[in-house]
C-alpha cells in the first residue's frame, strides 16, 4: 500500500501534476500548486462537473469573493464553532492537534506494544472510535492519562484549547472590519436566496450551484493533497418545499445499484453492501427522492471520471455525526492508500442556513406557496398597549414589547387565562435577564380568523458538496497501475484516465527527425487546434518507446507517430493497438473517441491495423 | 454618458449579471456576486482565453495558491512598495486615497468654479496630470495648500501616509508566520520556473499560463466593477532569451491594424492613430517580436469577445508610468463610460522577477544555451584566502569574503593593480558599513581562460495579464442597446453578446400552455442538452413578445417558439428574423450558429423564413 502510494505519488510529482507550492522557499504545509498536467485535469473534472449538474439540470451558477464580512460567518456559526482542538509544546510552542495526537498514541500501542493487556487494547480501540466525540476536558484528561507529550521534543504538552480553522483579514484600511477567507462556498449562496428565488421566477424547487477556492487554516495538514489549507470546492444548494421532497427525475437513477453503507448496519458491524437506490429511497433508508436523486447522480459522476465503482461507496452519517438540524446526511467515501476517503458529502440540512441569516439580518429568506383558493386559518393576535407599557417599563419598553410578540401560541394562551383570571402574571424578558409584570391593560391577546392566500415558509436545503481536489487525487490511483517495458527490464507507469478528464488527448511524434515529417506533425497539430484538442508534439530524437511510456504516463489516451507522408499510426494507450488513418482524417477519429461518440474498439474495426515501423522497439 | 450607465447598469443587477455581495448585510464595498449569467458569461470567457491562448500557443497552465507566505512577497517588492497613500479625517478615522482626494478637489474646481483665473486653472490641470508621481510629502503640501478636508466631515486630515494593499493574514496554528491574499497571480509562476523549465525540455521560448484569483486591499472602490477588492486574473508569462525575442508566428498577425497610442504621440499632444502592426515593431515603436505578438492576439481576443475596435487602443506607458526595469509596456485600453479603462496590461518586464527570487531564495531561476562547438572564453577568477581572512577578520570573514567574490571586472582588476604595485588596499565592505584594508596575501585575482559549453542566462519575461472583470464590464456596455416595442412605448434593452459569449445560447418557449407543446419544448430540451448548448425553458403564460423581450435583456442570441408538433420558430436577437425548422433539425441548427460554424445569414437561406404566429404581438 505505502510502496503503491510511492509510486503514484513520485509519478504525480516528477510529471508536475503537482507541486508543493513555493517549493523553492522551502515549500509552505497544507499547499499545492497543480502543474500543466494536473491543471488540465482539474479543468475538465470542473468542466464536466458543470455540463453533468449545472447545465442538465439548469442550476443558477454564482460566483462570490472568498472574502468574507464577519457577520456572515458569525450568523452561519463558523467564527463560534468552526475549530479544532490544539495543544502547545509547552516549551518551543508548537501546536498540534490533540485528536491527531491521542489517535497516534493509540494507534502505535495497538501495533507496537506486544505487552499490551486485552482489557487495553479494548481501551485503546473504543478511544480511538469516539475521540471525534471528546470534549476539550475528556481529551486532556486523556492526553495526561496516557503522559503523551510533544513528539518532536517530549516536553510536556498544554491542555487542549479550540483553534478556529479560518484565515482572519481585515476588509477596508481602517482595521475595524474583520473579515475571512471563507471555509465554503454555501454560505455565499445562501445570502442571495432571495435573488436567487426572484430569478426562478418565485419557483420551487430550484438549485444553486458554485465553484470555487475555500480556506482552512489547518493546525497540522498531513496526506498530501487530502487534507490542504487551500482547495477548490464545488457546491449545491437545492432549495425544496420540507412537504414535498420528491423529485421529478427520481426514476431516472432509481435503478442504480451501488455499494451503499446505512447507517444501521455501521452501528451492527455489518459491511457496505449492494442496494438499489430506488429500494433505498422507498424502504426509507434515504430520507427523501431528492437526497436520493442527487447520491445517484453523483454516483454517475464519479463513476464516468473514471473513479472504480468497488471502491466507492456511499455511508450515511451516525445519528451523533449529524449536525442536530440535519434531516439526513451521506458521504460518498472513495476507497484510497489513506482508506475511506470523504470525497462528496451529501446533507439535508433542512431549513437551518435560511433561518440563521433571516435572524442575523432581519431579511426574511422565505418562499411561498400561493393557494388556488383562499384558506380559512386561525391566527395568534398579539397586541401589547404600547402606551401603558412606556409608563411601567420606561428604557425597558422596546425589549418587553419584543418578548411579547415572540411568544408561542401556547404561552400566549396561557398569559391571557391568567391575565382574565389573576389580573396580572409574571414574564420573563430574556433580553432584560429579568422577571416583569405584566397587567391585564398592558396587552390583548386573541384568535382571530384570517384568509390567507399564500403557505409562507423556510425552503429546506439539500447540499451536494464536492472536494475536487480529493475526488481527483482518488482518480490518479484510481487509475495508476504498471507494466513491464517490452524489455522486461523496467516497470512503465500508466495512468488509465478515459478521454474525459485526460490532460491531453494526444501527442504527435514524427517517427525520424526530418523536415518532411515535421511538416506533417505540424499540420496535423494545426487540424487539431481546429477541432478543439488539446495536444503535444514531442520532436525529440528518442526512441519510440520511450516516447510512448512518457505519454503513457501522463494518461494520453492516443498518440500519433508520423511515419509517412499520406497516413499515420494512431496507437491506443492501454491496449497498446494500432492502426493506419489518412493525415486528413486523423483528427476527426481522435476526436470522435476522445469526445466519446466512439470508442477505440469501433474505430479498431474501421481502419487497417498496423504492426510495421511504428512498433514499440 | 451617465444615463446610459444607468440603464447598463439597472439591467444588470436586475437580471443578475451582478449583486453586491452580501446585500442581505448591506454588503461590502468593492465585492461583488456574479449572478447566474454573469456566471455564464464569465465562464465562456475563461473558456475562450484558455481556447485562444493556452491551447492554441501550448502553453503551460498552473493553478497556484491564494495564501502566500510573506518572503515571496517581499521579493517580488509587493511586502514593501505595494502602497496607495492615504489620508484619515483626524476626527473619525475614515480613510481616503490622497490622491482620489485631491483629483477630485482640482476637477471639481475646474468644472464648477466660474471665478478661477487662467493660472489657476493651468496649475490644477497640471496637477491632475502629475498625481500619479507626487511623494507622500507633496501630496500632503498641495493638500494643506488647497485647504482640502474630510469630504464627509469637513474634519481636517492626516497626512498622506503609505497603506498597503495586501490582505494579511496568518499561516499556521502558532501566528508567527505572516501570509498574505496573493496580489496577482504571477508570482505563483515565477517560483516555479525551474521545474517548468524542465517540463518543457529545457528549451526557451516557452509560456507559462494561470487564471485565479487576486486581491486588493482598496483604500475605497469605485467605478462599480473597475476597482474591486477580489477579482479574477488571467496571466501569462512568456520566457524568452533576452538576446532572440523574434517570435515563429508574428507574420500571422503582423497585418493587423488598429488604434496604437505610442510614447511619443501622446508626449506630442496628438491621439491614437491605427497603425499596422508588423510597422510597428519594425519601426521600433513596439520593442520586440514577441511584444508586438501578443499585442496582436489580445487584439483579436478582445474583439472576438465583441469589444468595439473603435473603442481599443493600445497605449504604451510613458518612460516614467514604467518600472525602470521594464523594457516596454503597452495597455489595452477600452473606453467606455468611465473612460479609458486598462484591462490588459502587455509588459516586458526584462530579467527583473526572475532574478528577484533567485536572490532571495539562493535557487538559480536560470536557462542555458548549449554552444554546438565549445567556445573560449576569458573569465575572472576571484579567490580570497580564507586562512589569512579568518586570521584577519574573525567574525566578519564571511562579509568580507562575500564582498570580494562580488566584485565587477573593473573593480577587481584595479585591486589586483593596487595590490601588486603597494601590497594593500582599502576595501568597502557594504554588510559590515566600513572600510577595511585587504593584504596582498588575502587574495588572489586572474583572468583564465576557458571552454564554455553553454551560455546560462536569466530569461527575459513577457507578461500579458487581463483583468477579466473589466473586460466583462466593457463588454456589457459595448454590447448594450436599446430598441423601441412593437407599441413604440418603451424603450426594450438588448445585449448583442456573440454567442460565444452569451450566457444562455437559445431559450425555449411554448406559444400557448397547453400539454402538447409542452411536450415538444422538453424533446427539443433533450436534444439541446445532449449537444452541449446551455438553454432556458419559459413556460410562463405571458405573451411571447414579453418572454422575446425578457431574453433579449440577457442577450440570448436565438429562441425557439413551438408553435406546431412538427416545426418550430427560430428567432435571431437582433435582427429579429424568423424562420421554421423541423423539431428534429433545431438543436443542430442552433448549435450550427452558436459555434461559430455557420452564420446567422448562412442559415437563413436554407430555411423558410416565418412571419405568423409567433410575431412579437
Amino acid at each position: 500500500m505505502e510502496a503503491f502510494r510511492q509510486a503514484v505519488v513520485n509519478t504525480l510529482e516528477r510529471r508536475l501534476f503537482y507541486i508543493p507550492s513555493f517549493k523553492i522557499y522551502r515549500g509552505v504545509a497544507g499547499l499545492y500548486d497543480y502543474g500543466p498536467p494536473g491543471c488540465a485535469v482539474k479543468a475538465n473534472v470542473l468542466a464536466f462537473w458543470r455540463q453533468h449538474f449545472v447545465l442538465e439540470e439548469n442550476m443558477l451558477e454564482v460566483d462570490c469573493p472568498c472574502v468574507t464580512p464577519e457577520v456572515v460567518l458569525k450568523a452561519s456559526g463558523h467564527v463560534d464553532k468552526f475549530t479544532d482542538l490544539m495543544v502547545k509544546d509547552e516549551k518551543t510552542g508548537t501546536c498540534y492537534r490533540a485528536d491527531h495526537l491521542l489517535k497516534d498514541f493509540c494507534k502505535e500501542k495497538l501495533e507496537k506494544d506486544p505487552k499490551i493487556t486485552e482489557e487495553k487494547a479494548a481501551e485503546f480501540k473504543h478511544v480511538i472510535a469516539v475521540l471525534d466525540e471528546f470534549t476539550a476536558e475528556e481529551l486532556g484528561a486523556k492526553i495526561k492519562d496516557y503522559g503523551i507529550t510533544a513528539p518532536d521534543t517530549k516536553n510536556p504538552l498544554s491542555a487542549p484549547y479550540p483553534f478556529n480553522l479560518m484565515f482572519q483579514t481585515s476588509i477596508g484600511p481602517s482595521g475595524v472590519s474583520p473579515g475571512y477567507m471563507r471555509p465554503e462556498t454555501a454560505q455565499g449562496i445562501f445570502v442571495n436566496f432571495k435573488d436567487l428565488y426572484y430569478y426562478n421566477g418565485n419557483k420551487l424547487p430550484f438549485a444553486a450551484a458554485q465553484i470555487g477556492q475555500a480556506f482552512r487554516n489547518e493546525i497540522s495538514p498531513r496526506q498530501g493533497l487530502l487534507r490542504v489549507r487551500e482547495f477548490t470546492l464545488a457546491e449545491i444548494e437545492h432549495f425544496v418545499d420540507p412537504e414535498d421532497k420528491s423529485h421529478p427525475k427520481f426514476s431516472e437513477v432509481a435503478n442504480l445499484e451501488f455499494l451503499m453503507f446505512p447507517r444501521q448496519d455501521q452501528v451492527s458491524g455489518q459491511s457496505a453492501r449492494t442496494i438499489r437506490l430506488g429500494e433505498a429511497v422507498s424502504g426509507g433508508i434515504v430520507n427523501n427522492e431528492t437526497l436520493g436523486y442527487f447520491i445517484g447522480r453523483v454516483y454517475l459522476f464519479l463513476t464516468y471520471l473514471g473513479i472504480d465503482k468497488e471502491r466507492l461507496r456511499f455511508r450515511q452519517h451516525l445519528a451523533n455525526e449529524m449536525a442536530h438540524y440535519a434531516a439526513d446526511c451521506w458521504d460518498a467515501e472513495i476507497e484510497c492508500s489513506y482508506g475511506w476517503i470523504e470525497c462528496v458529502g451529501i446533507a439535508d440540512r433542512s431549513a437551518y442556513d435560511l433561518r440563521a441569516h433571516t435572524d442575523k439580518s432581519g431579511v426574511p429568506l422565505v418562499a411561498a406557496e400561493k393557494f388556488a383558493e383562499p384558506r380559512e386559518v386561525e391566527k395568534l393576535v398579539i397586541t401589547p398597549v404600547k402606551k401603558e407599557l412606556g409608563l411601567a417599563f420606561k428604557g425597558n419598553q422596546k425589549m418587553v414589547v419584543e418578548a411579547l410578540e415572540a411568544m408561542g401560541e401556547k404561552e400566549a394562551m396561557e398569559m391571557k387565562a391568567t391575565l382574565e383570571s389573576k389580573g396580572e402574571v409574571e414574564f420573563q424578558v430574556c433580553t432584560l435577564g429579568k422577571d416583569v409584570t405584566i397587567k391585564k391593560n398592558m396587552v390583548t391577546i386573541s384568535k382571530e380568523k384570517k384568509k390567507e392566500h399564500q403557505r409562507v415558509f423556510t425552503p429546506s436545503v439539500i447540499e451536494p458538496s464536492f472536494g475536487i481536489g480529493r475526488i481527483i487525487y482518488c482518480l490518479y490511483e484510481h487509475s495508476f497501475y504498471t507494466r513491464p517495458s517490452k524489455g522486461g527490464d523496467e516497470q512503465l507507469n500508466v495512468f488509465r484516465f478515459p478521454p474525459l478528464v485526460a490532460p491531453i488527448k494526444c501527442t504527435v511524434f514524427p517517427l525520424v527527425q526530418n523536415q518532411q515529417y515535421e511538416e506533417v506533425a505540424k499540420r496535423i497539430a494545426k487540424s487539431l487546434t481546429a477541432a478543439g484538442i488539446s495536444y503535444k508534439i514531442d520532436i525529440t530524437g528518442t526512441s519510440i518507446g520511450k516516447r510512448y511510456a512518457r505519454t503513457d504516463e501522463l494518461g494520453v489516451p492516443l498518440a500519433i507517430t508520423v511515419d509517412s507522408t499520406s497516413s499515420v499510426t494512431l496507437r491506443e494507450r492501454d491496449s497498446k493497438q494500432q492502426i493506419r488513418v489518412s493525415i486528413e482524417e486523423v483528427a476527426s477519429v481522435v476526436k470522435e473517441v476522445t469526445d466519446g461518440l466512439n470508442t477505440w474498439n469501433d474505430v479498431l474495426w474501421n481502419y487497417p491495423t498496423h504492426s510495421s515501423a511504428a512498433t514499440e522497439d
